[in-house]
């Protein structure tokens, strides 16, 4: 079934499921209010929302017209936001353009931050940005969203707790996070609020494009009109949810609402498939150049990320956002 | 006056009011179910919070019985907890152990990460040791709750957001600290669940000993039955907590019920008050003798965290916890 929230109905909005094609919706009701009560009660509460999108499906109750800009990110606001790094292409890239080695550890110990949890952007709201010096980039990944995963959760029983799916702008600011990496303590303030894609998905509604623990459909961001990457998720991802799940909850539990992100899209042959950031083509510009001729984003330019099943139909809405 | 959150009713407690000695509570009731909800509309909820408070002072309302061990953190679970390391004697000591210098920028731009609010321990329930070679550290802290921070609130406006202070034990794994701090995306798996006091109270609780900006009075952290430490927390530190809120909402907003944390307390005349984390404890040894003797915690270790009015009245009751 596919998932989303309306704005209306205060600080969590309304959780609503949303017809296959997502020109329709119903909303949930009192049983479920929001998205954060379905899934802090996911057993009981899911078979209620697929037997709604059933009834949605069979034409046999009555539904709305879906605009996107009703639409907040799925989870208005979360409890949790850890991002990892998984696709080591990316940060090879990162290291190359810098002269510096990857460590070792890097391909067998997930990279993973606690990112601020506290307030998403709607998937086609502005991106505020009163300061162009502040190196503003798109970051396109795919993200879970898990029930409650107690500490120590093996990789084995990660899976399971894979509850949903959405896609990501995880919003960084360049040139604030390098100042800041180098304090030590991790990202902050180069870290303002992401957005989700406006629809999330259970993992069947994804079919064999799903594995258990990772999509194989490419991602694909347009960027000002142009298609700027359309990079597989399924390829050089050196850790997948299931990994990173592990990783999470080492030393803690997690909470149901947790959000868990795969870091930047990227595929060693970028050549071929394109990027998912700016940062990642400003790095080969500088590899192959000595330094990079993509600026970052700046008032008026326009984002946009999207995956399509095999018919070419949206499986998530698009993230569809604008610099101001 | 004086709020904390009873373990039942659900995953974010119910919130009472408590009687000025921490002695006898009262439900706020349907107004305002969680300590979340009334922060969410502190300005309709606040002054009924204060009816309650004066009637529970007169003797007006029926009250129950405080047992310290029905309590969850005020909040059991946050969208935000950020956290300071706002006293440089800590951050300097951390420094001269491994023979570094400090950056000259730790004097002029706050040391914050992000860290895990998804659920916290309770101010009395034992903290779970796994593998004793994490290497578990209690860290005493001062927390305040703020209401709705928009972005870029300077330092000036940022003293009104302060609703709510409470003492905080930020739980550390030192051992998994240091592999993961040189990753570079900051604390994850070495910062495993909180926990807070179990009272907070609104800054005029505090009387003179709260400037507008910070807590002057001392933490006492008593470790295994001794006193550890007696720190003022109003001497040395760097930031108050406006400069941190400030610093944290540079470039996003922050959610009502946001935690603001000061970091370790510490003063630089540390033999005159000792520590309030054991990590300290070791940097200095080192310093003194080339290696710590104190050991990090392990089950059965008791941890204590209280600050006491001039009267010698408990403010906040106490953090207290077992290692398991």
């Amino acid at each position: 079934m596919k998932l989303a929230t309306l704005k209306s109905g205060g600080r969590d909005g309304t959780l609503v499921v949303v017809s296959k094609d997502l020109t329709q919706y119903a909303v949930v009701g009192s049983e479920a209010p929001t998205l954060q009560s379905a899934l802090e009660n996911w057993q009981d509460i899911s078979p209620l929302l697929r037997t709604l999108s059933d009834q949605i499906a069979a034409g046999a109750v009555e539904t709305q017209e879906l605009d996107p800009r009703q639409l907040a990110s799925p989870l208005p606001r979360a409890y949790q936001w850890a991002d990892g790094s998984a696709y080591l292409s990316h940060m090879r890239l990162v290291r190359q353009a810098r002269g510096a080695e990857m460590p070792k550890s890097f391909e067998t110990n997930p990279l993973m931050y606690q990112s601020g949890s506290d307030g998403f952007l709607a998937p086609t709201q502005d991106i505020p940005c009163p300061d162009v010096d502040w190196g503003l980039d798109f970051e396109g990944e795919i993200a879970v969203i898990t029930d409650d995963v107690a500490m120590g959760c093996q990789v084995e029983e990660a899976e399971k707790h894979i509850k949903l799916i959405m896609l990501c702008n995880d919003i960084s600011l360049r040139h604030v996070m390098k100042p800041e990496l180098q304090k030590g303590f991790g990202f902050f303030q180069s870290k303002p609020a992401s957005a989700f894609s406006p629809i999330c998905v259970t993992p069947d509604e994804l079919g064999p494009a799903w594995t258990g623990r990772k999509i194989t459909l490419p991602l694909k961001t347009t960027y000002n009109g142009e298609v700027f990457g359309n990079v597989p998720a399924g390829v050089d991802l050196n850790f997948d949810f299931a990994d990173l799940i592990a990783h999470a909850s080492r030393t803690r539990a997690l909470v149901a609402g947790t959000i868990i992100g795969s870091g930047t899209v990227s595929n060693t042959n970028h050549e071929d498939v394109g990027s998912s950031c700016l940062a990642e083509v400003r790095m080969i510009e500088t590899i192959e150049n000595g330094a990079p001729s993509t600026r970052f984003m700046q008032p008026g330019d326009h984002i946009r990320f999207e995956m399509f099943d095999e018919d070419g139909g949206s499986i998530f809405g698009a993230i569809d956002q604008r610099v101001v």
